[in-house]
């Protein structure tokens, strides 16, 4: 264990080093090394797909259920569609060294603000394997360095995948040491490399609540993280019935395993008689079961080939992640901004409304990372967003909100140039 | 302590429910609360003064030094300079609401980003009461609601100012309980303070090294803190040396005792003897203290006139906030970029030169919040920036870095126009 925490604060100091010549290396030679990951990927296949076996045939013993195993197994498709993936990220424009609010103050120094990489992002994620090619993509794009823990179960595949990112890396002209993979999986390690604020910058878990949960906790450092949405769509008294059902069904059923999937449908009572037969008819065909208020129920119990299930109190704030939907009939839009308010958990929110004053309301008084007029809240995504891949979504408040693309990944420091000026 | 407990979680609650309808607060009701708050402080001069005697009485009873005792203490002209302060906050353009990255997708979504309030502010502060209004003042201006705790040391004074504020601003329309007062001074509330990240948003202490690093190692919620400057200027061959000795005095000398003030500087081998002997001579008139290296020393020893101390390792890295500069010798720009790396606390670092690529180097490569050419390092303040009234000055690296001006008190969220789009 000794040892272990030594080479651990090794691989934190080692990445902290390249991370200064990081910070000032040419778009070209990140993008080379981008290239280089691309064709090596492919290029090491039989390598990377031998050893995911590996990690495959160990997960399958100790009986992983189907769904994780899916989410680990490579093969050739999958693997093209990871190095695909990078050139995507290639030919994202460099975030680093933009150079913003500049201006000559009346002294005569010019001064402004230079985007500039955050330093060292540490990770943890969990099964898996092509987290361990976006996330380094990512920081080498934004000229940060990397320290990726990745999941015991995926150790063969993130250690072969590893070797091909930082061989293909320095190749590139990028500082040894930039792509740091810690091989030791053991837990308790962890909570030492938690405590690394002097070398990390900012942790990024990507996994389940419980890892972030246990992250945040834990960490010394600033931490990033999402995952938890629990998002609502408001049918307005006054909304187009058709876009109505519609978008509902696009953000219940187009994806229900994520966090922009609707979770609950709130109805003004004044449009609910009209509504909710039709949306309920539209997601009973994509199997969606309903957990429904008293009203919403009343509405809807004549109907018998709906699955409805009076909601209960659990059902309110609650992230199905799941073909289930709670419904609730409110009486007014501040009834549905309250409901929101208390049980939304800033991620996303959509209103469906022909009322101009109510989308304005809407999109003025709720309090999350993405609101939206009339549209699906499976919008919310760094790609759908227009900022290329992305590194998560953030539910915090501080330093980025929503999807998180290369610039997220950049702070910047302010840059002045004078010509002797002193402060009087 | 339960009640004293019970009333804090109460005042948090009030406080995030009074953010929510800050943050839709129109620009003339919070600029009406500015406006109120410093014709307040003026009209009950009286009461504010009062107290202020008795926290100053008590002080001078426990023996505080004469130092901290001016710190402490109010009189009419401190309370108008607060008073006009406030106006010109005021003054200041409303960061809240501004929209940008704003674009139409191809899929015909209209997507940007709108800038917003934090939410809810706490902050932790020592002696001077003026941080009282000053933070509450910046809070309220930029839509979020606040937290104070004040020291004991100036409770009466604090809780005096507090009444003014509130009762100011809810006149003017700001919601109650936007702005929160603990007048429990028990230092073990403090803990219970800090763990409140249900409805503590940022927090910002303001004090002494000790008691950032209490709330650094406590807060569960994101804190932004700064206060600690290490900063170096690197007098480079080229330099001009009127330029590098006027730089270099204003650095040390215009207002030692705070974070921007020069405490090490680094001086290229080929102009060290032009140059050390008359910045030197400049330094003695206001009675610097000089801890060489050897080099520096060789070249200084022979002036008597001069206070010279040999430098030891404690000596690079240290802040020292007095007449007191660090001065070092070194064969190259790469030696300085080293040393500072090392030394640097990330704070502000001057290059003083004539050489293009010196510069250019020097701004690359330096990572710190402000980085100078040819510029005093004193410049680093959020109204010398033109940032209007500062908050701090952040040297971590996430959501903003150097002055924290009001726009840094904000963050984003995304806004989504559709018409009846679903993700495909």
């Amino acid at each position: 264990m000794k040892n272990a925490i030594a080479e651990l604060k090794a691989k934190g100091k080692a990445a902290k080093a390249a991370s200064h010549r990081m910070a000032y290396l040419s778009t070209e030679v990140k993008d080379q090394a981008l290239n280089n990951i691309s064709g090596d990927l492919l290029a090491n296949k039989d390598e990377i797909l031998a050893n995911n076996k590996i990690d495959c045939k160990e997960a399958e013993a100790s009986g992983m259920n189907t769904a994780m195993l899916d989410r680990l197994m490579l093969d050739s498709s999958r693997l093209e569609g990871i190095a695909r993936d990078v050139l995507a990220v290639a030919a994202l424009p460099d975030p680093v060294g933009e150079v913003f609010d500049m201006r000559t103050l009346p002294n005569g120094l010019l001064i402004g603000r230079k985007r500039v990489p955050l330093g060292v992002i540490g990770t943890m994620y969990e099964s898996r394997p092509n987290v361990t090619v976006d996330i380094s993509v990512l920081c080498l794009k934004s000229g940060n360095a990397v320290i990726l823990r990745g999941g015991r179960e995926a150790i063969h595949s993130n250690s072969a995948l590893a070797r091909v990112i930082q061989d293909a890396a320095t190749r590139a002209g990028a500082p040894e040491g930039a792509v740091q993979f810690i091989e030791n999986t053991d837990r308790a390690l962890v909570n030492h490399l938690l405590k690394m604020n002097e070398s990390i910058d900012l942790f990024i878990p990507r996994g389940g609540a419980g890892l972030i949960k246990f992250i945040l906790e834990n960490a010394t450092m600033p931490v990033i993280s999402g995952g938890i949405g629990v998002c609502h769509t408001y049918v307005d008294r006054s909304a187009d019935v058709d876009n109505a059902v519609t978008i509902a069904f696009n953000a219940k059923v187009q994806r229900p395993t994520v966090c922009n999937a609707l979770d609950t449908l709130l109805v003004h009572a004044d449009i609910a008689r009209r509504y909710l037969p039709l949306a309920a008819a539209e997601l009973a065909k994509a199997q969606v079961e309903m957990h429904c208020d008293e009203r919403a129920l009343s509405i809807l119990k004549a109907d018998s080939s709906l699955k409805l299930v009076p909601a209960t109190d659990e059902d309110w704030g609650k992230e199905f992640l799941s073909l289930t939907a709670a419904v609730r009939v409110v009486d007014s839009l501040d009834e549905a901004l309250e409901h929101i308010e208390r049980y939304g958990s800033g991620h996303s929110e959509a209103i469906i409304t022909e009322d101009y004053s109510a989308a304005t309301r809407f999109l003025n008084e709720i309090d999350a990372a993405c609101v939206y007029v009339n549209a699906s809240t499976r919008f919310t995504d760094g790609g759908q967003f227009g900022l290329g891949a992305e590194v998560g979504i953030s539910t915090g408040r501080l330093h980025a909100r929503g999807p998180l693309g290369v610039r997220e990944l950049t702070t910047y420091k302010w840059i002045i140039f004078g010509n002797g000026q002193v402060r009087p």
